[in-house]
């Protein structure tokens, strides 16, 4: 996890993703970037407010894009940076905000220099990995090097977990994040059905709160659930907490009981 | 994996997801569902198009729900129609499509029963599983008894993987599905960088395929790649493989290298 420096602000920050790739939506690789976004984000005190997952195919990509850099703080997208001919993420960005697509003369020195040194050509398919919208600002690749990069509030990052970690990493630290999101997991062991109607009644005395729950599945035990209470304050969040508490307490004759 | 035996047409047809939940964005809980729509559609002939996720709120799953119903045959949502006051998803699809959200007859009929059988009270918050655009279809739930439903072109399902499962077997053996994506996996031992161009001019004389590529990192051996050929013939699928094989064999001083 990165060392988030930069100091939070009271702002809410909101932020999207924007996942790119058709291995993503043909079940051959089950993305694993977009859980590990929420966290870091979440630490941050980021808002991930919304997540696309496109093909790579270019109006999909500038479509989806457009959409989101209006509308939130950050947009994060993964894929489709790497040297193959399905790799358009750097054309399509290049697209959506009217900038020509080059090979970057940093990213071109800083990975010939690193192929050279490796004994290994420097192929056009790798200068590929170069390419970006004119004037980008790079995002440092610890891993392979071709770097990712940023176009005003838009983070593009490769999509193997490896790389689009490690780039975030470098990425999340710049930034301002928001007031901090705290938040307190209460176990429940009912069902939603036994105590809807009672958590309801919390949530309604706690208006500065977001109260969530999450229904938990066991083939054996049935359902139980996950209540999370979400503040900015301490003071808010403990008051909400406590009677969360209280009315699980209260639950008359419960049983871990089957529904969703 | 469901029975698909609706037959397969000639045509394409695609699909999108939407997911509903504010746990799947703060990285509470890491979504399962995706993947396996993938797998399923995948096998049923289905391209799943776009995903997106957003919060439990009801602005957000509007107009997600509308800009994705009238653009592909099928919509797949998951989340959100549980008992508690955070499971908004049958009001908002209700709102999107301008029908009112009432309790539903058969499924208060059907929950009441279990509920009794089971000796459990059906409280106020279980009934609220109830709730439907009124003239839904359900989608049974061999489960917990609370039904999803349809609504035209789109198919109202569960968040817990369990149910969200159970329900979509029952869903896409009913969908007629379109024209089966052949595919041909092909491991390759070299980086994109070593194959690109090569794969490129493959792909330029394969036109009616779809070639993708998938780096796969190994922090020890480095990068190496997933080819994946697909077509909706097995002529057209057959010849483009046999060149992707060739290429390979054809790829001079491979060595595995670290590149994304």
């Amino acid at each position: 996890m990165s060392d988030i420096s930069a100091a939070p602000s009271s702002e809410i920050v909101t932020a999207a993703m924007l996942a790119i790739g058709d291995e993503l939506l043909s079940g051959r690789t089950k993305d694993k970037n977009i859980g590990h976004l929420a966290d870091v984000l979440t630490l941050a005190g980021i808002d991930l407010k919304e997540v696309r997952i496109v093909a790579d195919e270019e109006d999909a990509i500038v479509e989806g894009l457009n959409a989101l850099r209006g509308r939130y703080a950050y947009v994060f997208t993964s894929g489709g940076i790497g040297p193959t001919h399905d790799d358009i993420t750097a054309d399509a960005v290049s697209k959506a905000f009217g900038l020509p697509c080059l090979h970057d003369d940093k990213a071109m020195a800083l990975m010939g220099e690193m192929y050279a040194r490796r004994g290994l050509e420097f192929t056009e398919a790798r200068q590929r990995m170069a390419r970006m919208p004119k004037g980008a600002e790079h995002i440092d690749n610890p891993v392979s090097t071709a770097p990712g990069f940023r176009v005003e509030n838009v983070y593009v990052m490769a999509g193997v977990p490896q790389v689009f970690q490690a780039m975030l990493e470098n990425v999340v630290k710049t930034l301002p994040g928001g007031a901090r999101v705290l938040s307190r997991a209460i176990a429940c062991p009912y069902g939603e059905g036994e105590i809807g109607t009672a958590l309801a009644a919390v949530q309604k005395a706690h208006p500065d709160t977001s109260i969530g729950s999450y229904p938990r599945y066991d083939g054996a035990k049935g359902f139980h659930t996950e209540l999370v209470v979400r503040a900015r304050s301490e003071e808010v969040l403990e008051a909400a907490a406590a009677a969360v508490e209280e009315m699980i307490a209260g639950v008359t004759g419960g049983k871990t009981v089957l529904e969703a």
